[in-house]
């Protein structure tokens, strides 16, 4: 089972960066989720974590494809209001593409337009979707009988959800606030690492 | 003397859809600057004005490098925070560049840059720019004098500054307010449309 970290748009660029280059042996990606930032300061981010020894394939950039193609970053994720997975394929076929989906039939739908992978979420109960109700782990089972992707899973994964998650093969988990408003993020993420590793 | 639509992130597509192409053969060029709208919204947008019959070479499409590559917009404008010429045009040298500058020295490092055009402002007072003094048509001078790409200037240009940004061989205005705030914006672009060719 992957662990990806998933950015949450309040830290500034520098403290990001510090808290990634931290973290970055114990997650296999990080999501760089920044809406609030201007292009330039998520340039700036990638250079502080290729200056800290992340390696640009750890790094999946959410929505811009732009800056994903000026800084050599292979993978994107795309959005449920973002580009097309066919227009991004069809136009770059050498950047890989995620995306989120909320259901099984999304994920189908993502899968045959070209994903390469797929977040499903939110799984569980969560403070950054308070008033949506989690769609549950169920899907995850249809979609590890029916599509070869990999599938990921997002939203309230907390340390004791692991096991769960294991049993439906999710191939990975996503893990924003886990991680990110841990009072510790590189104890938090160790933790993580290590229930992976030993569940 | 071009005239240049800039939006203003206040319509919804549909509305600014209807807009543009109302106006689209009394102005040379509309910039697209959404900054709220997600990347599916501008490419609705861009699929309507071309239903609608605005030509690609009439749009200028801002920050969003990645949406003109998918959509084949040949032009981009780079926001001061946004990515730069430089690595815009090294990895796609086909794609034209305009960049937002606020001074002289600003304008000659974005030709030096690779840019095709400068848009400077802000020339005058004006509402999205309210707690800022205008920085004045005087740059205006240095840079018909120095540089070789086009110079746009915006900010507060309304229909009798134009007389004397002619005067400075200004090369074309750029227009927010006047137009998309203006309560006929048919109207309004038209006495720029007049206003430039006949003054």
């Amino acid at each position: 089972m992957k662990l990806m970290a998933v950015t949450d748009d309040q830290r500034s660029v520098c403290e990001l960066a510090f808290t990634i280059i931290g973290i970055k042996d114990q997650i296999d990606m990080v999501q760089i989720r920044e809406k609030t930032k201007t292009a330039q300061e998520i340039i700036t981010l990638i250079q502080y974590l290729e200056d800290g020894g992340v390696r640009k394939e750890k790094i999946i950039l959410n929505d811009r494809l732009d800056i994903a193609l000026l800084m050599n970053i292979p993978t994107v994720h795309l959005p449920e209001k973002g580009l097309t997975i066919k227009m991004v394929k069809q136009h770059f076929p050498h950047i890989k593409v995620g995306r989120s989906v909320h259901s099984f039939e999304g994920a189908l739908n993502a899968e045959r337009d070209g994903a390469d992978y797929v977040l499903y979420g939110h799984c569980f109960e969560t403070n950054s979707k308070l008033r949506k109700k989690p769609n549950g782990m169920k899907p995850i089972i249809e979609m590890k009988e029916h599509l070869k992707i990999p599938v990921y899973a997002i939203g309230g994964i907390t340390l004791n959800k692991i096991h769960a998650l294991q049993k439906v093969n999710v191939d990975g988990i996503a893990v924003m606030s886990g991680i990110f408003s841990a009072e510790n993020p590189y104890f938090s993420t160790k933790q993580y690492f290590e229930a992976i590793k030993y569940d």
